[in-house]
C-alpha cells in the first residue's frame, strides 16, 4: 500500500535528517520511494515561488499533487517541507488517500541555537525575511498522526517512533529490530546518488 | 521501459485527442501510465503561471521533472502540451532518459478554422493575450521524434502512426493490429475516471 509520509515542522527541527533515513531504510525493505526535500524542490521545481502565505501554500499543495501522483502508481512519497500553514496540509490531507503527518517537534529556541545553516541569525538580522518561527508563522499541527520531540529525543529515537507507528498501521512491513539497515557512510552515499538522481545539474 | 512521450503542437492541433488515445491503448496493454494535459495541469498545478516564455518554460520543465520522476519509477508519462520553444523542450530530452517527441503538425489556418474552444476567435480580438501562433511564436520542432500531421490525415491514422513507432523502438509491447481497444464510450467514461482520479475537486 502506498502513502505519503510528511515531515513537518521548524528549520532545524530535524525534518531532512529524519526522513531521510525513513527513505532509505524504506528503499532497504524493498519498497519503491521518492524523497521529496523542500530546498531542493524550491530549487528545481518551484523556483518562481517566495515565501508569502499564498506561495507557500501553493508550493504545499503542489508537493501535495506530485506525492498523490507517485502514490497512485504504488510510489511512496517521504516529504521533508515546513508546510506552516494548517489549511494547505489539511487540503494534502483530503487529497492524499493515505497521508501520514510527523509533527517534528522542537522549541524555536533548541532550533534556533542549532542553526546549522546559519539561517536563523541571517533571519534575526533581517537578512532573510518571511522566515518562519522568527518572523512567519508556524501554526503546529493539532492532530498529526505522530509527534516526535527531537529536543527531548536522539536522532534514533524518533526514527524508531517512526517506524514503529508506519509498521503497527501495517503501511511497511515488520522487521526484527528497527535499526536503520544502512550505515552512515551509506546513507550518505545513497544520498548523493538520489540527488543526483533527480537530475538537477540540467534543472538548477 | 518507461518513457516520457510529449505531444507538441499549436492550440487545436490535436495534442489532446491523440494523447489520450494514445494513452489508454497503453494502459489497456497492462503498462502503467500518466496523462498530463496542458489545461489541466495549469488549473492544478501551475496556477500562477501565465503565458510569457519565462513562465511557459517553467511549467513545461515542471512536467519535464515530473515526467521525469514517474519515468524514473516505472510509469509512462504521457503529455499534452504546447511548449512552444525549443529551448526548453531540449532541456526535458537531456533530463528525461527515454523522451519521444511527437510533432501534432497542423497549418494553424487548418488549427484555427476548428477552433473548438473558440479561442483563437478570442486571441484574434484580442481578449486572449500571448496566443502562440497568433500574438506568441511556436518554434517548431526541427528533429522531432515523430511528426503527425492532423490536417492530412485522420485521427486513426495519426494514432496509428504513433503506436507503429513506438512498437517499432521496443516502448510498448506489439499487438497483432493498432485498432485502439477502446469504443469511443469506453474511451470517453475512462477519460472522466481519470479525470476524476487526479483529484481536481480539491485543487480547482
Amino acid at each position: 500500500m502506498s502513502f505519503t509520509l510528511w515531515f513537518t515542522g521548524l528549520s532545524g527541527a530535524g525534518k531532512t535528517t529524519l526522513s531521510r533515513k525513513v527513505f532509505f531504510e524504506l528503499r532497504e525493505r524493498g519498497l519503491k520511494g521518492e524523497h521529496l526535500d523542500g530546498d531542493i524542490i524550491r530549487a528545481n521545481f518551484s523556483q518562481e515561488l517566495g515565501f508569502s502565505q499564498r506561495d507557500r501554500d501553493i508550493n504545499v499543495r503542489r508537493i501535495g499533487f506530485v506525492s498523490h501522483l507517485l502514490n497512485k502508481h504504488g510510489v511512496i512519497s517521504v516529504v521533508a517541507v515546513i508546510a506552516p500553514y494548517a489549511a494547505a496540509r489539511r487540503q494534502n490531507r483530503q487529497l492524499i488517500e493515505n497521508y501520514v503527518e510527523v509533527f517534528v517537534h522542537c522549541p524555536l529556541s533548541v532550533a534556533e541555537s542549532r542553526d546549522v545553516k546559519g539561517l536563523y541569525a541571517k533571519a534575526r538580522a533581517g537578512v532573510i525575511p518571511n522566515f518562519t518561527g522568527v518572523s512567519d508563522p508556524y501554526e503546529e499541527p493539532v492532530e498529526p498522526d505522530l509527534e516526535v520531540r527531537t529536543d527531548l529525543n536522539s536522532v534514533d529515537e524518533c526514527y524508531a517512533q517512526i517506524i514503529d507507528h508506519l509498521e503497527s498501521r501495517g503501511l511497511v512491513p515488520r522487521k526484527p529490530d528497527c535499526r536503520p539497515c544502512l550505515t552512515v557512510a551509506e546513507e550518505e552515499r545513497a544520498w548523493r546518488e538520489h540527488l543526483a538522481s533527480l537530475g538537477y545539474a540540467i534543472l538548477k
